[in-house]
């Protein structure tokens, strides 16, 4: 089958063996793949992964053993593959399990590709996800922004929101505009989102977000919350003096670099520093189905999977938003 | 009257001018003060800080207008001086007053001289702050580590720990050591104190609270929480590694200088950072007066104030634990 693998380097194969699910897996056919930040990392060599790329999907399910209900459903797949077995996952926190496996990212070959094999307990059958199948209408170039959407949604189930809460979005890319969004639509706080980009900005203030241009100076400080998503060790060192005493930074970028910073503050200030990953699919599922969300704005391109490698240059471009893999021949 | 000053180098004025109390205000003699590790950090240039040093004391009340039932009374006094009029001492968070000047520390002349000035509402008179003025019995020598010990139970206002818990403090100096014994003594966790220093450690063991030499290799993780008071960036940085996915750093080490930091693991762990300053100073007082802290044990040396100079030489020794100034004459 065709794959984008990244084996020291990023590149399409066309005779990649298709996976053979085990037991308790389905065979799914993929549909159409996002590429994400985190994929750019690892091409950089962020993780040491080597394999299928590809965490970002939404496919058909071709094969289930004892399941023949789910064969030809529409369907997106969480990417912490757990044990079940381990104390994080007894106790429900299977994202964090001791022996998990994360797809295209981890020790398991990602969705990029003809076909990719899921475990039935992190697949979301679309047509039976929310109630009168409200999934289903949605096209893949959408529903592809789950697993994106979920780790925005992550932010609220880490923090509660009240009215007359600043909030700051730092960084206009993907992920940050996707944040602006979810605590601009779900919570009652103020949203402001900081960013370089003035046609970004753009796209946040047309759903009603407050913006930020970064060249027009300092924002106005102090924020309650500040949502870090700029990608930058130089984002979280900004963000620490954006807060008021006692503030909350949640960070959300995955910075693989070292870089010298300060943490004075956190101390003097007594700020609390949340890392925030993976989220909830259900919420964001329903977010899109009830078109509380546009991530339609984010889509910069979209390729055929046989211009995989030309994708990800484009990818990798500045200022570019998502770019999509189509995998239907 | 003789005076502990910085300004550019430490010295010992013996003319320095005697504080004129304000309105409001405690003309307070100071009978015993601390030298703490922040003292240490402004002597090399910490904080830009120029005046009277100390934030650590004891004294007795000599002038209180319109109080005179505090004549002659025991005080210790809180560091943080606030406006109790802007957003945060309206809300009750006086210790992070936007208009705070901080003893010994930030725009306020501190306590290793004869005399201290102080508002009345941030004195404790020892005689009426516990029932039966059981706190009167605790001799100066153990009363002045009032401000430190507050600064641990501090952790306690921030975090609630449960049975079971795992919580290792890093750095056996004298902060790490009273955050052990308060964590230990007050709450159900199992405690781990690591450190350096043989003898330290035997204090702790002491104590009851497990321990582990840094030279024996990684200490015994995952850790639930882990409370960060080495006063370095590699503390910090070590403390990510040893927490469990979820888990909480207590960040009570204020480094001032910067230092190469990768912070991947808050993010991909999902882990909390807590900074940590100042605490309530009651609970601090109940506890010496309980005899349920033993701070004895931390006392390395006592200095007159006449000495002070040669005090500071101690206490910046490696392995000193709290040097002591006796103001009395």
């Amino acid at each position: 089958m065709k794959a984008v693998v990244f084996d020291e380097k990023l590149h399409l194969s066309s005779k990649h063996p298709e996976p053979v699910p085990e037991k308790g897996e389905a065979l799914v056919r993929v549909s159409m793949a996002g590429i994400c930040n985190t994929d750019l990392e690892i091409v950089r060599g962020y993780m040491g992964y080597k394999g299928v790329l590809g965490h970002e999907f939404v496919g058909v399910v071709e094969a289930a053993e004892g399941r023949d209900d789910l064969i030809g459903k529409r369907v997106v797949g969480e990417i912490n593959l757990h044990c079940g077995k381990c104390a994080y996952c007894q106790a429900g926190v299977e994202s964090h399990c001791l022996n998990r496996s994360v797809l295209g990212i981890m020790n398991r070959d990602g969705a990029m590709a003809e076909y990719v094999t899921l475990p039935l307990n992190v697949l979301y059958a679309l047509a039976d996800t929310l109630p009168n199948g409200a999934a289903e209408q949605v096209p893949d170039n959408e529903m592809v922004f789950v697993e994106p959407l979920a780790a925005a949604f992550q932010v609220l189930e880490q923090m509660d929101f009240v009215p007359g809460d600043r909030v700051l979005v730092m960084g206009d890319g993907k992920l940050g505009l996707l944040i602006a969004q979810v605590v601009n639509e779900f919570t009652p706080a103020k949203v402001t989102l900081l960013g370089h980009h003035k046609d970004k900005l753009a796209l946040a203030k047309g759903w009603g977000v407050g913006t930020h241009l970064s060249s027009k100076g300092r924002p106005d400080a102090p924020y309650d919350v500040v949502i870090e998503a700029t990608g930058t060790a130089e984002g979280f060192q900004q963000a620490l003096s954006l807060l008021r005493p006692r503030g909350a930074l949640v960070l959300k970028s995955t910075v693989a670099n070292w870089a010298k910073l300060n943490l004075t503050a956190i101390v003097i200030n007594e700020l609390t520093v949340i890392g925030s990953r993976c989220g909830p699919f259900k919420p964001a599922i329903k977010a899109l189905a009830d078109k509380k969300i546009d991530v339609r704005l984010l889509i910069s391109a979209t390729y055929s999977i046989d211009d995989a490698e030309e994708a990800f240059k484009h990818a990798q471009q500045k200022g570019v938003l998502k770019v999509l893999l189509d995998m239907k021949p």
